[in-house]
């Protein structure tokens, strides 16, 4: 693959900065990378933050990860893309990655929470001008929604890949933020009457509902099985 | 209610402004306020995005509407409440919740896309200080996960309410986006023998799990009824 090369650091963790060491509940951090890349590649967009005549912009954006490497889709039209400019010039970006897998109910409703886990990457973005990246990039935007779709599908042609850009973003400045478990009521709330407990939230496909006008005989493929 | 006024117009739609009408796909924006408070009331975390030291931060972070007011939740310790500093004087902020409904294959790789809804609010947030705002504020916190919960928890005490902090901001600059419907193709690609349609992803609540320590004779209730 051309462009730059990836980073190389064999670490197993992300070294953590100023901005990545969370003021509140910091047990809840973590810097590891596999978990980061987990938290990563389960997201169907992130919300990219950037930051537009010195106020805050915050969109959701479809992405994918290649190694230490965030690629964030746009069109050559999009906001922070036309904020870029030339190619060399960099957009300081932060994105974030958030699951809520269940809703955390106290008998207190101060102890109430949510379990969560959540990326956030802080960092320089750079569009992606080397060819045989981009289309690398390209395929790992429809793989990351949908494992092995890029190869069953018809690949851009000409038109449609000057149409798109997109932006890359090395991990480097990286942090998740997990809560998992139960409820922490205080021990004098135990007997209260209130339910307590946790509600997790439904995951995964729905049963998939085809284009009317498919192909005679074009099956629902395996990697679309109902999970 | 103490503390300013709730805006007072009575327009059914926000107005556009330059940062909340879209460079792409203007199609699919609306300002119509009951579609942007449906999409607002269905999520559980917002992404609440600041700028610190010249550079985006994007943290998820729990909310709730209230009228044509957002309420974001903190704690005193946190980082843009910090920023913040005196109560009076506010914070750029851009707050952005999204639904992801589905995921849309083509039959080309380039139309591939998700059905989504979104939110975006622009503004100045400001922190509540009024006691009695801010304890609504807080009800309707525990109450936006989980509709007619603060009636069934206890209420926060002396100690729990001035450790939470809560941030107010008005919706006025706010826009939706949204995709929905099937797939885009060529016309010139639909005899091509890849599956398409629309993958819907699974909503709602799983199983409630119970905390083990419940007071004997607690029964689920009926707001957590598995819907």
């Amino acid at each position: 693959m051309q462009g730059p090369p990836q980073p190389t650091s064999s670490a197993t963790a992300y070294t953590p900065t100023d901005r990545t060491v969370p003021t509140r509940a910091p047990q809840r951090a973590s810097y590891d990378k596999d978990v980061v890349h987990a938290i990563l590649d389960e997201g169907y967009v992130c919300h990219l933050g950037f930051v537009r005549d010195g106020a805050p912009v915050v969109l959701p954006t479809l992405y994918a990860r290649v190694g230490e490497r965030l690629y964030v889709h746009g069109s050559t039209g999009s906001r922070p893309l036309r904020t870029t400019g030339r190619a060399d010039a960099g957009l300081a970006v932060c994105v974030t990655v958030t699951h809520v897998d269940g809703l955390v109910l106290a008998r207190s409703a101060f102890h109430h929470s949510i379990n969560y886990r959540s990326a956030v990457v802080h960092g320089i973005a750079h569009q992606v001008t080397d060819p045989e990246e981009k289309r690398l990039a390209l395929d790992a935007l429809v793989d990351h929604a949908v494992p092995g779709r890029s190869r069953d599908s018809r690949p851009a042609n000409t038109k449609e890949f000057a149409a798109t850009a997109v932006i890359r973003l090395d991990l480097d400045e990286v942090s998740a933020k997990i809560r998992t478990g139960g409820v922490n009521d205080e021990p004098e709330d135990l007997a209260l009457p209130h339910w307590a407990g946790v509600v997790p939230l439904r995951k995964g496909y729905a049963t998939p509902v085809p284009d009317p006008g498919l192909a005679p005989g074009t099956e629902l493929p395996d990697y679309l099985a109902v999970r």
